[in-house]
């Protein structure tokens, strides 16, 4: 056969040696996408989703479900009604209140190597977070606890293509609800010295978070407001409604100069009209709304515009991720946090119930039309399982495959004259090979992308060690790297205050159930 | 919890009595890629490479391994050198003929409905070919044989998604080797109406292949050569050289006006220099000096510009696919048969021994590399593994999800006044749901992609049913569609001239050895 898969013969008498090799990954770097954007929407189309959005807010309204927020959109000038949670915005109040936010700013960590640039073409990539459940092929799948989370925050540092823990990888349910969060908190200042998360779930679980924020980074408060240190997500109740302890969040986040990223949860079929467009022209009016209320708390305040419009399968009512309604969704995401002049948030999302072929196809739909769609922040970029019901060990191994390969991607060829090899071209001649050129040996080492799980060893290799497949090799990994983690350097004395305001705030009982 | 996964939660209540339901897939159509092509190198930049490989036409040159060629390269002004096989073109003789194939062609099948268009945005995927070996999960990984051989063929006939057959799926290695292409290609045109491949291993194999093309669309000779009815694919020898079967392939088919599809086999760092651009520099030569010598032999034959460029792992000599560098050569590969004016022929390729996760995310950055540069032909689309050494019944269903999902992406959203929905947000108001919405219930059946293999069950169910992955489910599902295929019908008069045709040329004793 002269075929192609002739050459593969060809070369792979060489590979037959070649065993597993130990871990490597590429350095931490910042991310940019170079390409042009990928458009859903044309510029009427576009127009027209924004338009319906602003029908929306001005005619139908949003539910507030706390008396603050509709205290400072209606001292903004919005139209509220004694008795009623609904606010109404006219779209020249949304345009001006929206102006004011930043389209690019910094994200603070306590180690200034991991500082992040929020926007432009910059692209952020977090961690799984909020899943109740966990999961590894020793283990099984299993109620999220605190050994577990600690452990995913550590592979979080760990690894260098994740830039940021995005909230609890998984629920820590083994403690205590009241003092739950000092615990989890305090976890990522500790375990990692990269941006983290904390929850909009009421004030004072919020003031806590941005306490603890500002003790690892070592500042005073008027410090910490110049310097965003934390960022929280407040998703909205979809349809039309902002719950009262995100409001509480959003709130006193805002003040502080904290990021807020607004991500409607548009469900297209259950929360959102199953259409795109509508789930869309939704999105889009729920995410004005809880930017215009960022910026009626504090302007110039960093907020994100969140896209997570997906859909539901229409025959049994579940939610479906990864899917092309998901990505064209991502990419028309990105088109109105652009047209609205606001960083974009999308995610990597997956429906499957287990780290196999469906994890990966569904997880790649979302991360090229995330990226292809210029997403800013990629929430849920690695572990991320099962609609976001679990958190995967292996699955953050397989992500963070996937994620550094896109990065690569993106990274500009070499064209110079050097890299077009005319000499080597000439030296080799036709019917030669490259393995012994100069040329060749030159770029040994660094020629190409190493990959962090693929395995390119010939059938037979594999199968004598072992035949594992990729969830297999993950689980390796992830132990391998958990067993050479090590904590990142914490000054004494931060360590201590934490340590101390963690104990007071304990010692007060944390935060009273509701 | 009111983060992301509380959504699933919700609704995936509805989600528990779903079970697996059958099979169905998305009527066939054409493909279309409305999308801007990905561009990795600047004008510049493209320049620069054609530049460079202008210059390994003129001053290295090619080897052409068979006389034919080098006296028709010689009477269309080639320079060549009395007892040498090596041919210099120059780019004025290489622009001339280049100029005359055409941008855009028809590629015809026995049914008229499976007629494909070749180039423009137009994307035809093809199943695999030229694998040595074949696997399912029952049989295992086993030397190709005619039995499977013709159920690879059955299940490209089946799908909807795959446009075309690209090739032996695999090579039916118990059949006689003088008579194997006789039976092997009469199978594409009694299990399949849809276009189908002859190989270039000579030319008797050719003129066999042409003439079974002939017999299945009841053209004679002059009426075929007005309608390309067959394809082969022209791998040149890299680096450099053309051997003398696949040149003897080339002539027969383009003296009749058949497809010729010259796909250099650059892999860098082996067969072409350790740099993405120098293997570009070199795919572009060689791909430049096969159309020149089609349109030499027949000028306006049909002709295409294939993209295989990718590396080996430097550290162990074996091949990678579906890396960042592929998805870049893809891109640029894309661009340099536009810049040519070429249609474009890349793959789905991936270097997994399994299929896992990794099988199904290099194959997914391999389509999405070809799609976002804008491939005309995807060969190997669906079915490829292990670098081309096996074709999988599960992989060629998983394929067919991730084509299918692709195909979907490209489709325009609808951004109508009734899709963007605003009368059923103002109807369901803040706090409602959609589900019994009336535009819900009337886009109920039709309203979202609907999956070949993905399982979006919850977890509880999905284990329930045995908590099949998704290579266990794509067994399942070949195994279904195989009970189910119906031989498209074959006019009988067609069958026994085919039919005799291959006893004619069986008694004649076929293609002896060389």
């Amino acid at each position: 056969m002269s075929e192609e898969q002739g050459g593969r013969r060809r070369s792979s008498r060489r590979a037959s040696s070649a065993g597993r090799r130990g871990f490597h990954q590429l350095p931490w770097r910042r991310v940019e996408n170079r390409f042009p954007p990928m458009e859903a929407l044309s510029a009427d189309e576009l127009e027209a989703v924004q338009e319906a959005s602003y029908k929306i807010l001005e005619e139908i309204g949003i539910d507030f479900l706390h008396p603050e927020a509709i205290e400072i959109l209606k001292a903004a000038g919005a139209e509220t009604t004694p008795g009623s949670e609904r606010v109404r915005l006219d779209r020249g109040l949304v345009q001006e209140l929206v102006a004011k936010a930043p389209s690019r700013f910094t994200f603070h960590a306590r180690n200034p190597e991991h500082h992040l640039v929020m926007g432009g073409n910059v692209m952020v990539f977090g961690s799984v977070g909020s899943a109740p459940n966990v999961s590894d092929l020793d283990g099984g799948r299993r109620v999220g606890n605190f050994k577990d989370y600690c452990d995913l925050v550590r592979l979080c540092q760990s690894l260098n293509i994740i830039h940021l823990c995005s909230g609890y990888p998984v629920e820590p349910v083994d403690l205590d609800p009241a003092t739950r969060h000092l615990d989890a908190v305090a976890a990522c200042v500790t375990l990692t010295d990269k941006c983290f998360h904390g929850y909009a779930l009421g004030r004072e679980r919020m003031l806590d978070a941005i306490e603890i924020a500002r003790i690892a980074r070592g500042l005073d408060d008027e410090r910490l407001s110049a310097e965003p240190s934390l960022f929280t997500i407040v998703n909205t109740s979809s349809p039309l409604r902002l719950d009262g302890p995100m409001i509480e969040g959003l709130i006193e986040m805002a003040r502080r100069n904290q990021i807020v990223v607004i991500t409607p949860f548009t469900l297209s079929g259950a929360m959102a009209p199953a259409t795109i467009a509508g789930a869309l022209v939704q999105q889009n009016a729920e995410a004005l709304a809880g930017i215009a209320l960022v910026q009626a708390v504090r302007a110039g305040a960093p907020v994100m515009y969140g896209g997570f419009t997906s859909n539901v399968d229409m025959k049994s009512g579940a939610p479906a991720f990864g899917t092309p309604e998901y990505v064209r969704a991502a990419f028309a995401g990105g088109q109105l946090a652009r047209r609205n002049g606001v960083p974009y948030r999308s995610s990597n999302v997956n429906a499957s119930n287990t780290v196999d072929a469906q994890a990966a196809y569904e997880s790649q739909m979302s991360i090229w039309g995330a990226v292809m769609g210029h997403v800013n922040l990629m929430m849920h970029a690695a572990g991320w399982m099962e609609g976001g019901l679990t958190a995967s060990f292996e699955k953050l191994i397989l992500d963070a495959e996937m994620l550094q390969g896109m990065a690569e991607v993106l990274q500009p060829l070499d064209v110079s004259e050097e890299a077009l090899g005319l000499d080597a071209i000439r030296e080799v001649g036709p019917g030669g090979h490259y393995f012994g050129a100069a040329h060749t040996l030159e770029r040994y080492e660094t020629a190409f992308y190493s990959p962090i799980l693929s395995d390119w060893r010939n059938y037979e290799s594999w199968r004598e060690g072992g035949g594992p497949d990729a969830t297999q090799r993950a689980n390796q990994i992830y132990k391998d790297l958990l067993q050479s983690y090590e904590a990142p350097p914490l000054d004494p004395a931060i360590a201590e205050e934490l340590e101390s305001f963690v104990a007071r705030r304990k010692q007060e009982g944390g935060v009273k159930a509701a």
